[in-house]
């Protein structure tokens, strides 16, 4: 792209070996019974080389015809049958290594509601097009999974809890509206460790981004007063400014 | 890379029509007399087509030989002469309409001294090898440039305004001893307006990044004390976790 170059019809052949793919992390919670709720994956097993049998993100190549972001919309939902109503470009990976051949993948990332995830499920599994070889991961628990894949989902979880701290980001695990107890179980999920009540909700209720409701949640604890995000916040980060977001608006 | 997609070996042709290029934006300072210091970028103009005779940003293609940092680095020093300790990815660039053809720019950023900038350019210039058609521009004042690359630069720009509210990127324009004063003219070309003295003073203080010397820089004004940065604080976002960084441990 600069003087030194060949312009792109003159190319020579080996600067076309490498191809370009997306993948998608798609962070999720997931609670058990009476169990503190889990950070959890999608992942599809692979059933040809390289890799066969491994477990990998979802994604797939990039087709000349889209955008990156349309390609990890689609290769997810072609693997899996989720959709996301936006995608966040987390990094683009290129080590020599990484693949047997030259591949650099661009990553998206998202976090979907399990609501969410089990409303796309239902759907799917009524229409008779439940995705197959596709299951569940502990985000901090996998297994050797195919490509370099565990280090993306080592980056994608390191942005994630750094995230936390200073976005709303958590808001995109919880309903609109939560109480102070689900907001903590969704940052301990995150962070994968306890934090202490007390500390929690005076530092919530000195940041600012919360905005309390005169709703209470009962049931068989004490009622719990339900809180919303204060929507000033910007939830994630959205990207280059001022480029279009086709898919965007088509989908949310 | 997922069980839907033929593996890398019977790839067909459409997959491999896109390109893998690299590019670099580098923000420096420059302060021209008893002017603000500006926030200013290096660019190359192209000596052919596409856009022959436009100003674009340093880069290149991907060869199948390097990684991505590599490449950056590489065409970065091929077409400005200049290096930088550390590159940090900014975002990958692949709109389908962006380029004559289908070309994703992955995009490397850094701040480079002053101080940097002069040293490697008369280096340069006592070997006898300055590179031509570079040129430094105002950041905020660019010229329509090739490609996507105003709106490259404007992301740039604004990832770089965000830095500076949580993050001590600033540093990377101040040498290692600096002043308030220093600091506040940093922050106001950045952030391309005007930052009132003392509630500047009083959010650094606050904020327990920097630690006060013992030393103060004395001339034509009062005494002011030097600061230095508290290296506790992150500088950058070093990329992801865990990844070789041969590049940076070869050059800083």
């Amino acid at each position: 792209m600069t003087r030194t170059n060949p312009s792109p019809d003159t190319a020579d052949a080996e600067s076309t070996e490498t191809r370009v793919a997306v993948s998608t992390v798609i962070f999720s919670l997931r609670r058990d019974g009476d169990e503190d709720p889990r950070l959890v994956l999608p992942l599809v097993k692979r059933t040809r080389d390289p890799y066969e049998g491994l477990w990998a993100l979802p994604g797939g190549w990039l087709d000349a015809s889209e955008n990156l972001d349309e390609a990890a919309s689609r290769t997810l939902a072609e693997t899996t049958g989720l959709s996301a109503s936006y995608l966040e470009q987390l990094y683009a990976f290129g080590d020599i290594g990484r693949s047997p051949s030259r591949v650099v993948s661009i990553v998206y990332w998202a976090l979907l509601r399990s609501d969410e995830v089990d409303a796309q499920s239902a759907a799917h599994a009524a229409a008779g097009d439940a995705p197959e070889n596709v299951d569940w991961f502990t985000a901090t628990d996998l297994p050797g999974l195919a490509f370099d894949h565990n280090a993306i989902v080592d980056y994608a979880l390191w942005r994630l809890r750094n995230k936390v701290g200073y976005s709303r980001i958590a808001h995109g695990l919880l309903p609109d509206a939560f109480t102070l107890a689900d907001l903590r179980e969704v940052n301990e999920a995150i962070l994968d460790r306890k934090l202490d009540p007390a500390n929690f909700r005076r530092q919530v209720e000195n940041s600012n981004t919360l905005i309390p409701t005169e709703s209470f949640r009962t049931g068989s604890h004490r009622p719990a007063r339900l809180y919303r995000y204060n929507q000033d916040v910007e939830l994630a980060d959205r990207g280059p400014l001022g480029r279009p977001r086709s898919h965007e608006s088509s989908t949310t």
